[in-house]
């Protein structure tokens, strides 16, 4: 269970889990991520993308070309991770409708 | 993709995921739970377990014995999230070694 928590330090985070499946289709440059994840701030998205790189999930190329520009791909560890997390994405999106019915009954109750 | 960071605030969560996981055989005392999860603070418990109940992921149970206790359990809804959850969980444990060696790598660089 500990090891498993250490873990999910990283993976049980909103903002890794987002940026995994926001590069499922393919390498994106910093700008393009940023817009593509409604709410990160920059600063968010600068450490969230570090420990990703950390951990071996993404890879971060630097393009020497003008304008320069630096660019993130999910490795094949990352796609892994990204296929594990799937259904977790899809449930959270096929329940948002049922977890908002239950929050209006529960704050409803005296 | 704003409506899945939406649920992603519940279920993109380190410690709602491990209570989750935590009730996966059936109900548990608060007590119970607090030993389960290492590391894990009576606040922070509390916080989870109210959060989840919300959300309408389980339910908690009064039992007026002496002495008396809380019971926790998962609603059907839990247990799909449970289920949604598990490749996750059992892929956090299988790349741990993996990313543990990425990070020593990553850290020894420059």
């Amino acid at each position: 269970m500990c090891r498993t928590r250490a873990v999910l330090d990283i993976v049980g985070d909103k903002w890794a889990l987002l940026v995994v499946r926001t590069l499922r289709d393919g390498p994106l440059r910093f700008t393009e991520l940023k817009r593509a994840i409604d709410g990160i701030s920059q600063r968010m998205l600068t450490v969230t993308l570090r420990d990703l790189e950390r951990d071996g999930l993404l890879t971060r190329t630097v393009f020497n070309v003008m304008p320069p520009h630096v660019s993130y791909e999910l490795t094949p560890m990352g796609l892994t991770l990204r296929e594990a997390a799937a259904p977790l994405l899809e449930w959270s999106v096929a329940h948002l409708p049922a977890i908002d019915a239950a929050r209006s009954d529960y704050d409803g109750r005296g």
